[in-house]
């Protein structure tokens, strides 16, 4: 079993737009755009969008959004949505960038933001072999049906 | 002054991949993907990112996500973005389309959620001629400076 938990919605913009783009999200969030100083790649919006990080990240790219997946094991939970259909693009740094069936991107990593919320919010999934539906955190052990 | 807050983040998929999409989507955060009857087009992902509604829509163009922001006051809010640098590119039913600077899109929407959470999260905005930065709720009265 592992867990994961939606974390962030990184705004990717390409690099001569970031400025531009940071001060604009800042303004409709009310907020401000802060160089996040391990990774100057991000310009943290903090409490932009309540209980999800959100970021402007410099890219060579197309502006796009894309989701984060936060999770206790990076490699079950990019097995578990290439089982749903999606397909490995690249891994940079710690993030593994999957591409979701209809075109969207996502990434997986490892836990990012604090662990209590972790704690409290991620969903548990079983091994690949016994399905890949959620189990919810409080939910209780299932009967045993046999001792194999 | 009018109000507004990130209401939803909409999964814009081609028409022709929106079922594969919204059973990956269902399977990633262990929900059902539901028609929303009053509007096919779209299929929710009930409780998949808390605070949020996300939901697969079908689209004729190619796959990305957008942000629906909910306001009391449309025109207001769409003035307000435009300020801040947004373009206006289409107005489709009750939303209004903007692009970004850097070229995202996120849309302009009549309060759609719980009028409860609408009124304790939405941030407050001056109107346009005294600036564009957030005032929270509960926040005081400036103290006078002068009398003019």
């Amino acid at each position: 079993m592992h867990r994961s938990r939606t974390y962030a919605i990184i705004i990717d913009t390409p690099e001569a737009e970031v400025s531009a783009a940071a001060d604009f999200w800042s303004g409709v969030f009310g907020t401000r755009a802060r160089p996040e100083p391990a990774e100057p790649q991000f310009q943290v919006l903090s409490r932009a969008i309540p209980g999800l990080v959100t970021a402007v990240q410099s890219v060579d790219a197309a502006a796009r959004y894309h989701l984060d997946i936060e999770t206790d094991d990076v490699a079950a939970e990019v097995a578990r949505l290439v089982a749903l259909g999606a397909t490995e693009v690249a891994t940079w740094l710690d993030c593994h960038v999957l591409r979701a069936p209809g075109g969207h991107l996502l990434c997986v990593i490892p836990v990012a933001g604090d662990p209590e919320v972790f704690r409290a919010e991620a969903r548990t999934w079983p091994d690949q072999a016994s399905g890949v539906d959620g189990v919810d955190p409080g939910a209780g052990k299932q009967p045993a049906n046999g001792s194999g």
